[in-house]
């Protein structure tokens, strides 16, 4: 589809929102070089320029362009709109935004919005001690880390799940649209439901170059990339400018006509039916826009040069600090910006009251509802006697998981993620709560799919983690259930979420959100049938790498221990929780009421499966971690006990692996006084584990 | 584009390749069911039954047609052919194919193609002690681990480049297509020079369900699934039937449309010019095709039922033990098999002189050719003392790559990888040899473009090791460059290499491989500007897991030991090499001799960095593995040296990573002699690491 043609912004529009973005222009370019001087009161002089300059303008100018015009539409058609920077190298324009609508001084009180807050803002950025030079939690208004590149729209998708009336604006990198993660979440739409969620609009950001390369979205012919687009679902409007004018006048009608049609495919779905068919931005602008034209003799503007620092000598080399001071007063910063520095009436008019750096679905813990439990003590199975009698740990779970999709049901903020392996996994009981989603076509023989499913499935574990994600860091609940050797495939991603959570976990502004609920099933003591390929229990090695104050593994070994673990990790927040169980028929040790003691101490001695008589002083000590190692050290004990019937046995168990570091290192740490009156100081401890050495 | 109408087989075509699906189908179904009794030469008894039935049936009708049809166009078009199966999962089909064309008896004589074989054939399959149920390294043919999905086509492409005489042909199941990596590969196309490359024919394998859940592509509207694979590149050919006799004909005309259009697009490019919009097959087909239609009145082909194993409950169930003898019989082996259970003639004359279960490029060490290597002293930096000069090492050694490069220019067998890093992680001499494979358009401001550059750099990790692994896996050689802390992105395709060597180093027909090299640069402890996204040293826990035989780990301190590590890297086979080095100006320590001998034994008392004349019995013994470990070390020594000069300090520096392991645990490991030898028995040890504890 292309936009009319003719005018959508009068004059006054054009020169509110043309002021608007040089503002956030300037105050980039102010970020990356200033570190005083900050409103050009005098000639540039070397000493104003940051000793080291570290940054990415090229991205810059083109996200600023994008905030400017959401800006605009949301003080237009008020919406309830919050954004997703995928080119979050571009941190620039990310503080600026934050800054220019006041959120940033809401948050840090000493950034005022005034010169002195504006030298503070320049100082700061990518500094020694002060903030990273990409999108973080730092930043007010995001959820979303600007590191590694691919999971923006899965993000988008998340926060949008079961938010009817937001609409999430994701700017998509064409950097990033060249990596796995991100090309398949194009498909995402096939998962959101236009009558309880919310929408996104993607807008695909060409501007040709990532780091020292074209790209591949830039450059194949336009009617190829119209036919991608429209393959995956979306009906793109296109902006293809690089004067500014005809920019904003083309950019304020995509954008128009896209909210128009949001709120027609809800409107049509809300009242009837109708396969939605959502809209998107391609928006084509020259790299590094606005910024110098060329260096040296060099092409700089429109080029893959203008990716970091456009004029990188600027210290040394006078022309160089020229041509800055030259690029910085082409903004007019006395037209945007009074004596004290604070925006002028024309630049803070494009701020709206439903402020994007301030929307709550971006702080997700404001609207953090904390999740309704069932007890679970409810679905414990009854343990007579300790191995006696087996059940399935997971499917056990699965009859708990319905209930919290009961319980939250009128809430809508709870959601089971899985790469098509809800039922493999045997947690197949959700189904009798509710669906899969899927808006697609359905045939007879299809079982439970839903329009409102609240179940993913899509073979994707990039996608399950990161609508998870999402879903998480707007204020929700969910569980991520997978094969244990393929979670392999979301490492770096599980890694940047533990980073995101240390660092907003220090912001006294970002309130705790719901704990990332991995359960890893179909793990690999039980893949007799498959090739060697399931088999890798590093996943755990991965994650206790991490920062300890966010990371947690549990290793229940039987069905009760798995419930009460499971309870309290849906209860935790600002956590990673790996849970590791089983999916089919095993032993059960204990009973509820010694599970619930067993994981509130997370190890202990089962004196039952050792020689009773002689637990102050034993031979030797079994221990065990894992389900299928808690078998195969309760049947070593057994034949101990009858071949070596003298041998005092001690066996301990670990639920929670985290005791199992020293205190100092970790909050859930054994004292060592604690771990010498488990394992004894002198005598030979046996430890069967479920992973690696 | 629609295949035209009519007829393309004769009637004995017809016959002769529908005797050879029912052959690969029969010996499918067998291999899931049958412990005995292979050729139905007496009614079905439950003891001929396998007591676990474990494996996957709904995909393999669908690989055997895919296989049966590739073995027509081979014999009609005498086509140099190997196949890729995404869905290994299909492990039966890809056995059944081996043993027909006679390649699996050749490479494992006990299993003989007759009736004994067969016997064999069907007992071994996921069974203990026999093969997985995946397609693996012990199939003749594949290049492709049937376990973890997403990375088939990619490695179809990897296989490709530079074998301008190969067709790829890669089946993408409608499961795997919904992973990120697949969603990318598509895009492969775009770095494929139609002059020096093969070609890869995709065949999209639409049978509609993943496990429990339908597939995204296979549900949405015929238009927009058409627009997608033209929005990629692509000129689809659709073949949807589920009638036997009208499906071949459908799919022999488009297999050879397609083999005619790679051949136009190949001539006329190697005669002129254009740009190709490769052919591909869509391939839509009922899950399960051919199998049970119903089982106890729930319907099974055609739905995901037929996942796995359509029949459960044959030893106990009677009637099921029937409907499975139907079944077999439905095939009518006994015109398919002799009574002695050889194939008859019918079914052999589709056995090709040119056999993909033979090819050499699937067994890629069969085509191997030792990379030629310049002097690697060549490019020493001059050390006149240890920290008086500085050298950036990955630019030093981009100068040792171009010379690889242009040494091997001839052979075209040696690629240079990375996510668009190559030139940030200062490998850009290679540039002085060759371009950037790049098929689209080209602006006057690119640099470096090429159509058939031999430097690969799309933004996708995914992409860089399928494309590498694909490469070395048909007998290549390459390096990937990567951050560190962006390698996590590939940690499970990593994790699946490694298993892959293990597997195939113990199969003796399986020829060695070049090893996996990959350089880890822009490393955790030079990420000032960037943020906290930037850093995790991680990536060697990840791969120290792995099974010791396979893995090399190296943090070289300097330039010459650098080029030293690479040079034994390049020479290496069936290893994974993670090298760690910086790319930023460092301290040299060595000289190029003293570097060689250092990078021999790996680790080394380095006598000049602590108290010489006390290197006997040090009172203290300072380590460090890696760059800047190393640099910080020998400051706190030179600092010791001053402020304590009677402390007897001993400086220990680590190359090899393995050298630290016990000589039990790993081929590199120390001898306890040797360890203490170094690190003392009784004296503290300080060690600076590069990574995590």
């Amino acid at each position: 589809m292309t936009v009319q043609q003719g005018q959508r912004l009068n004059q006054d529009e054009l020169t509110r929102i043309d002021a608007y973005w040089r503002a956030l222009n300037y105050l980039s370019a102010g970020q990356i070089y200033l570190l005083d001087n900050p409103l050009l009161a005098e000639p540039l002089r070397p000493e104003h320029i940051k000793p080291r300059l570290l940054g990415h303008w090229g991205t810059t100018p083109g996200l600023n362009f994008v905030l400017a015009h959401l800006n605009r539409a949301i003080l237009a058609h008020d919406l309830d709109m919050m954004y997703v920077l995928g080119p979050g190298h571009g941190g620039p324009a990310a503080f600026a935004h934050a800054w220019l609508e006041g959120s940033y001084t809401e948050a840090y009180p000493g950034v005022t919005r005034d010169a002195d807050g504006m030298r503070q803002l320049f100082r700061q950025f990518s500094f020694p001690g002060g903030v990273p030079s990409h999108v973080s939690p730092d930043v007010p208004g995001s959820i979303h880390e600007g590191g590694e590149l691919g999971y923006s729209l899965a993000h988008a998708f998340g926060a949008a799940f079961d938010n009817p009336d937001l609409i999430v604006a994701c700017v998509v990198g064409d950097g990033e649209a060249e990596t796995g993660p991100l090309a398949a979440s194009w498909h995402a739409n096939k998962f959101l439901d236009p009558v309880h969620d919310g929408a996104v609009l993607p807008i695909l950001h060409l501007n040709g170059y990532k780091i020292a390369n074209p790209t591949v979205l830039a450059r194949i012919p336009e009617e190829e990339l119209d036919a991608l687009f429209h393959g995956y679902g979306y009906a793109p409007r296109y902006v293809t400018e690089s004067d500014p004018a005809r920019a904003h006048q083309a950019m304020a009608r995509a954008v128009d006509s896209c909210v128009a049609e949001i709120r027609r495919i809800q409107t049509e779905a809300r009242t009837g039916n109708g396969r939605p068919r959502w809209p998107m931005i391609v928006l084509r602008t020259p790299k590094g826009w606005t910024g110098p034209a060329e260096v040296d003799g060099k092409p700089v503007e429109g080029t893959w040069r203008s990716h970091q620092v456009p004029l990188a000598n600027v210290r040394e080399n006078p022309a160089h600090l020229r041509q800055l001071e030259e690029w910085l007063r082409s903004y007019r910063p006395e037209e945007l910006f009074d004596a004290d520095g604070r925006p002028q009436p024309a630049v803070r008019a494009l701020v709206p009251a439903r402020r994007m750096s301030a929307n709550p679905h971006a702080n997700g813990g404001l609207l953090r509802r904390p999740l309704r439990l069932p007890d679970y003590r409810r679905y414990a199975v009854p343990v007579a006697k300790p191995g006696a009698s087996r059940a399935a740990p997971t499917q056990v779970l699965g009859a708990m998981l319905r209930d919290v999709v009961r319980l939250n049901a009128r809430y809508r903020n709870f959601r089971v993620f899985g790469p098509d392996e809800t039922e493999s996994n045997r947690l197949g009981a959700v189904y009798e709560a509710t669906g899969k989603a899927w808006q697609e076509a359905t045939l007879p023989t299809d079982e439970h799919l839903a329009r409102d499913g609240r179940v993913m499935e899509i073979l994707s574990e990039h996608l399950c983690e990161g609508w998870l994600e999402g879903y998480l860091l707007t204020g929700r609940h969910g569980v991520f259930s997978c094969y244990e050797a393929f979670i392999h495939i979301v490492d770096s991603m599980v890694n940047q979420h533990s980073k995101w959570l240390k660092v907003s976990r220090r912001l006294a502004w970002r309130r705790p959100i719901s704990s990332l609920n991995l359960l890893l099933t179909s793990h690999v003591w039980r893949q007799d049938h498959n090739g060697f390929s399931h088999q890798d229990p590093g996943f755990i090695d991965h994650v206790v790498n991490k920062w300890p104050e966010v990371v947690r593994v549990y290793l229940p070994p039987d069905t009760n221990t798995l419930l009460s673990v499971a309870d309290h990790c849906l209860r935790s927040t600002d956590l990673i929780n790996v849970i590791v169980a089983g999916k089919n028929p095993s032993f059960d040790w204990l009973d509820v009421e010694q599970a619930e003691l067993h994981c509130a101490r997370g190890i202990g001695i089962w004196p039952w499966a050792g020689t009773p008589e002689d637990q102050t002083e034993p031979d030797v000590v079994l221990a065990c971690a894992g389900d299928v190692p808690t078998l195969e050290v309760l049947a070593a004990a057994d034949i101990l006990r009858q071949h070596l019937p003298d041998l005092r046995l001690r066996v301990v168990n670990v639920v929670d692996l985290m005791r199992l570091r020293p205190a100092g290192e970790h909050p859930h740490g054994l004292a060592d006084r604690e771990f010498d009156a488990l394992f004894t100081t002198d005598k030979p401890v046996v430890f069967a584990y479920h992973g690696y050495p």
